[in-house]
């Protein structure tokens, strides 16, 4: 794992590394969401990136900034989310290994994606111990580089190539907003936001129900979730050292939203703006649909971190 | 009703008089869905068009057309889909009245959603010689000039202005696919294509639950449809004398599509693509699925023509 904080530069360097590889994902606005919130939202569609979501940004600069050498003896992780298939893509597209580690019980539909991208999926029992014993043998045996999900500097840097494209795009922000899981996409589009627009603020939103990065935000320390359950299923993880310290320096706020706002604000983008999104990338527009800050007349840039949804399992009742 | 048949300067002066109004909509590629066919698909999407489809294209082409006297008198349709709403939303914006003539037994979500453009609903018995009864005495009463879905020249000319459109952004197509209900899109499409790119094939694509489109085309008459059921639900009508006169005229080929293969594309577009489309608009990705013409190696244009979707009854199984 990398060590310090990254920094403005990184972001940028991960925008060149990226470019060849990574979308260059659109801005969408819809006439309809304004109205409802009184706001201007231009919405940054990490839905369409690479794998579906913006987890292809951070595993492929960390994959693309290896040395031929480590490159070659490839990467690992354990996920059995985005990261792992986006790591497995990223060390596809540079002819490297791949090895995820799973548990037995992960859906056949996720081992099949991240197969899919050609990754050496090694299963392991359905505990932390296990991951993290399995993920160890798989790198005595090989030499492969752990890839962390978000508390990797490399990772997080790839994450703000997102925020950097968007105030490229649109210019003068009042504000944008990212969910927070584990933090990695949050604490780079802080970075990305402080190094080329000081005056925009960035707010965290996260599920009330797994507001491990608020209470960790407000206490000053890390405060592990315990037994999270949320329809946000990509927000479950807490904060790291890592991310922890540069949204304690660089985000303004956290603020926490219901699990009936979640699926409000995802219904209402399907409906309104008609693309598909994850639960955990309908948190920051249930905020303000919750009105959990002043929303009206204000520029706001909103991070679509996803798409990936299990379409024959949707939060809604049928008719 | 117009009278002759819209020629290619029709459809360049509709694109003049909805530009203020109509978005410009993009046109999506998606890697996975051409290696599923072989070919190099580019998706014009209209479900991001105002009211969630094309059809505003038409309806406003129509209402733009108008002297101001005519205007001053409204604008009068029956139906219950989305030419209501686009009708009611191109009269609202300027300024003048819609009447919608709409069965009592019209779903009140779509009821909601014609009232929520401004128009002015006037409930009738659910047949059709009572909506034609009950719109000549709106007509009688009001004055109000009546835009047909389909089968006016000034709706057709709007309907053409998203594959001009389509062949601005993507020059060289060898085909272009669009979905065939009334025929309004299809036969717009038909002569924007003739008009500027007259290499290119054009190919209707059908659910052959529905297959009206397909028996007029190939016995030279019209052939009405007699209680069709499909999942493409836009895509009940029958065509009328211009928009077969046109089809007849420009069109290479219609093809038919089977419902599994229409839901079939349905869900790949969202999953793959991550856009929200309504059954309708699968059907030219439904044919493609089904190896109806060969693919491989082509350049293919496909109008995507609408996102109206309930949500909650979609055409999948729950897991």
């Amino acid at each position: 794992m990398s060590e310090g904080l990254p920094t403005i530069a990184e972001v940028r360097a991960a925008t060149e590394r990226i470019r060849p590889y990574a979308h260059r994902t659109p801005v969408l606005t819809c006439a309809s969401l304004d109205a409802m919130t009184g706001a201007a939202l231009f919405f940054k569609c990490e839905n369409f990136q690479r794998v579906g979501a913006f987890k292809f940004r951070g595993a492929a600069n960390a994959v693309l900034s290896l040395s031929d050498e480590e490159a070659s003896r490839g990467v690992a992780t354990h996920s059995s989310g985005n990261h792992a298939a986006a790591l497995a893509l990223a060390a596809r597209l540079r002819s490297v290994p791949a090895h995820v580690v799973m548990p037995r019980t992960a859906k056949a539909v996720k081992r099949a994606a991240v197969a899919g991208y050609g990754a050496r999926i090694v299963l392991c029992e359905p505990t932390l111990a296990a991951r993290e014993a399995t993920l160890a043998d798989v790198v005595a045996a090989t030499g492969a580089t752990v890839v962390h999900p978000y508390n990797d500097a490399r990772v997080i840097a790839g994450q703000g190539t997102a925020a950097l494209e968007l105030l490229a795009d649109v210019p003068g922000l009042d504000l944008v907003l990212a969910p927070v899981g584990g933090g990695g996409l949050l604490s780079g589009t802080a970075i990305a936001v402080a190094g080329v627009s000081p005056n925009t603020r960035v707010v965290g939103a996260e599920p009330a129900a797994a507001d491990d990065a608020f209470r960790s935000f407000h206490e000053g320390r890390i405060v592990p979730s315990v037994d999270p359950r949320t329809v946000a299923d990509g927000l479950l993880t807490s904060l790291g050292t890592l991310t922890f310290a540069i949204i304690r320096e660089r985000v303004a706020e956290i603020v926490t939203v219901s699990e009936d706002a979640i699926v409000a604000a995802m219904r209402h983008t399907w409906e309104r703006m008609k693309i598909v999104i994850e639960p955990s990338s309908a948190v920051p527009l249930g905020a303000l649909l919750e009105g959990k800050f002043p929303a009206a007349g204000r520029r706001i840039g909103v991070i679509i971190s996803g798409g990936n949804v299990d379409l024959a399992d949707l939060p809604w009742g049928r008719e």
